[in-house]
């Protein structure tokens, strides 16, 4: 894509109330921009990361059997009353209108309720289950505060999977291909080496479990301890108790503590829901039952988040390559369309696209200062620059933008190397 | 895709307030769940449809240089006071709710304001114009009834494009090139045929201008006269105004009446909205001139209740091949798994799947008649039958929906009927 057509401008200002370098970052660099606190828009360069990780998810709980729908917004209260979870004392982020009749109306802060209920008309036998569905749909939630920009918005976006199985073993089984898929997610966005896995409930099995994901971050609000060889971690409740530490299976002097970020959880619900919202099947030894529930959220914002707190460096964002916007960005150092940087530039655009490899090309006029600026700070995985200098030379400057390593090859090197660098990189 | 893996089971009942064609049907099939009147929830099916309608509308939309960005469902109320379109007397259609700290705030009808407030902070020269962005959203509006099914909700998906240009005639040649971009997705859907733009001002060409898409349908809430031959129309208002009709540079005697649905629409604004949310450039002879709007909707959920409507027949859906959910439904009337019917049926789904061909292959055990009903209700673009009868023949039945038209051929030649089959289906 050139970047002369696509919209996308980076900003020196920032509104004022804005305190973290997530959104900071993103506002400077033209992907986010802050409509209201905790409710922010997303533009072209920032629906390209946020379509990235909803791929990867979308894969994933594909791989696992997810089928994929869309609730709605619009909730009803009804429905919500039967759990208990209408009153603004038992849920606090309710955000509730009214239709023209005066019906109380309530926006999807999650989906638990309504998805359970809709399945009473699709449920009925044995046959029908298990079944896993998910979507990725806007939560809106009205948070007192709202100052982790987009790690904890008001407005969001978020996957959720709802598994219904028969029998609290079918659910166990499946609840742990879902801890599998989950850590294949966070390795694919990037994070895979520094995400734990950290049972919520302190680790004893009950039929309530629940779990958590936690990722290694500087703007991290949890402290937890983790033992990286398992890759799994405890919480500080569960550190303070010798009880709960050797029900964990984890030994204290093998924890290191950390600061982390949340980045997924996972529940078990058991047949309560179901229960109170009349969700019953009937077995194959004819006995009529409650279904079992669990659920499975990623924000997907809220990743977009996290990865800017760990990775932006103080150049900009630095995108792991499967959520780049782009694999290459390419900026010519032209004096003027049409000279001989700006041909040569033109013809290694051409040419990559060619070879499909995702690219925006720079061919805007202006400084190369400004141009090698803000490739920084968009944060691409690689970058080729093609100035005046290299070109008399004979060669072009690739860049990974992580670790800063420059080669310079000669023209008809690039598709190979960029290969090769984009093999490597993070 | 495996129907027994998939989430998708037909519904003999409705709920009893539906009365439109389109709700009714997509809910019998399992598409669409109906969570409250004008409010939908979207299943597997259906969002396949979904997507594959905003694929066609992003295609098009990108090839005249849109940037797909998003907006938020939370909107500020003052944003709206200065286009004086808060107050409920100007807008009947607002769902407000509040934050925490009592804050009213607005849930999108519309876009049109938040987005060009924003603009204010990216647009100040000539060299940001012109400008093309564009969204797929969800809009929520407070209608007083809801009775039209998907074509007319309280939450819909919507496609929504702005243009921001230096002056009218930058702005008239982009206004031209979407009236061509609409033809082209209204022909790709489906609907080329007996879709036609009708100037909504009456055909008198004011800085003001907008247009109506509408497409011939017996459900349509509209009466428009048209011409074939253009492929445009006039409203009732037009033709009982011989000045007015003058003006449209159409015969009265070509003119046919037609009931028709709206399926699109495009407005100029002019620079009213600019100067009012202060959306101002500075152009190349050092002027401060307001930027020129427009935009450009096209309701994505309505498109997918305008195509049941017009092509459903007594047996079910019947989609387009474009937006069909699968290219080919493969169903397999076998005994019991394993027998020679069902591993007939699952060499052919292998095959076609090594192909590359979209298809749901119905593997589920049960009677005949409910697979081949399933698979009429649906309404996939082809069909293809595994029986016994046919394989004691060395034959394979292969249906276009549409037409009932059927192929007997032998294995061999499957592939090739179904590519033949598709280039001629509609």
């Amino acid at each position: 894509m050139r970047q002369s057509k696509m919209f996308l401008k980076s900003r020196k200002e920032v509104p004022a109330d804005e305190v973290t370098k997530n959104a900071t970052l993103l506002i400077k660099a033209g992907f986010v921009y802050k409509e209201m606190p905790g409710v922010y828009a997303y533009l072209p360069m920032g629906i390209k990361v946020i379509e990235k990780i909803k791929k990867i998810a979308r894969e994933e709980m594909n791989a696992v059997g997810g089928n994929e729908l869309i609730m709605t917004i619009l909730q009803r209260k009804e429905l919500w009353q039967k759990t208990d979870r209408w009153n603004d004392k038992n849920v606090d982020v309710w955000f509730k209108t009214k239709l023209k009749n005066d019906t109380e109306v309530g926006l999807a802060w999650s989906h638990e309720e309504p998805i359970t209920e809709m399945m009473t008309q699709y449920v009925s036998s044995y046959r029908d289950l298990p079944l896993y569905v998910y979507q990725f749909q806007n939560k809106l939630r009205n948070e007192l505060r709202s100052k982790s920009g987009i790690m904890r918005g008001r407005e969001f976006i978020m996957k959720d999977l709802y598994s219904y199985t028969k029998s609290q073993e079918e659910h166990e089984i499946f609840y742990n291909q879902m801890i599998q898929a989950y850590l294949k997610f966070y390795k694919r966005v990037g994070v895979g080496d520094e995400t734990f896995v950290v049972a919520a409930s302190g680790g004893a099995f009950t039929k309530n479990i629940s779990h958590e994901f936690q990722t290694i971050t500087d703007a991290g609000e949890d402290i937890i301890f983790v033992d990286r060889k398992s890759m799994t971690g405890v919480n500080s409740e569960v550190i303070e108790d010798e009880n709960a530490l050797a029900k964990s299976g984890l030994q204290k002097e093998n924890l290191e503590q950390v600061k982390t970020s949340e980045v997924g959880n996972i529940f078990s619900f058991g047949s309560e829901k179901s229960e109170k919202l009349e969700l019953y099947f009937t077995d194959s030894d004819g006995q009529k039952k409650p279904v079992i529930l669990g659920s499975y959220g990623i924000g997907i914002t809220r990743i977009m988040g996290v990865l800017v707190e760990k990775f932006a460096d103080e150049k900009g964002l630095v995108w792991p390559k499967e959520v780049s916007p782009f694999a290459v960005h390419l900026v010519s150092l032209h004096k003027e369309k049409g000279d001989a940087v700006y041909t040569e530039a033109e013809n290694i655009y051409n040419e990559l696209q060619k070879e499909n490899i995702e690219i925006l090309f720079d061919d805007r006029d202006g400084s190369a200062g400004v141009k090698l600026n803000d490739a920084d700070l968009f944060g691409i995985t690689l970058q080729i620059v093609v100035g005046e200098k290299g070109l008399a030379n004979g060669e072009i400057e690739i860049k990974n933008r992580k670790t800063g390593e420059v080669v310079k090859v000669p023209k008809v090197q690039i598709y190979a190397t960029i290969k090769e660098l984009w093999q490597k990189a993070f």
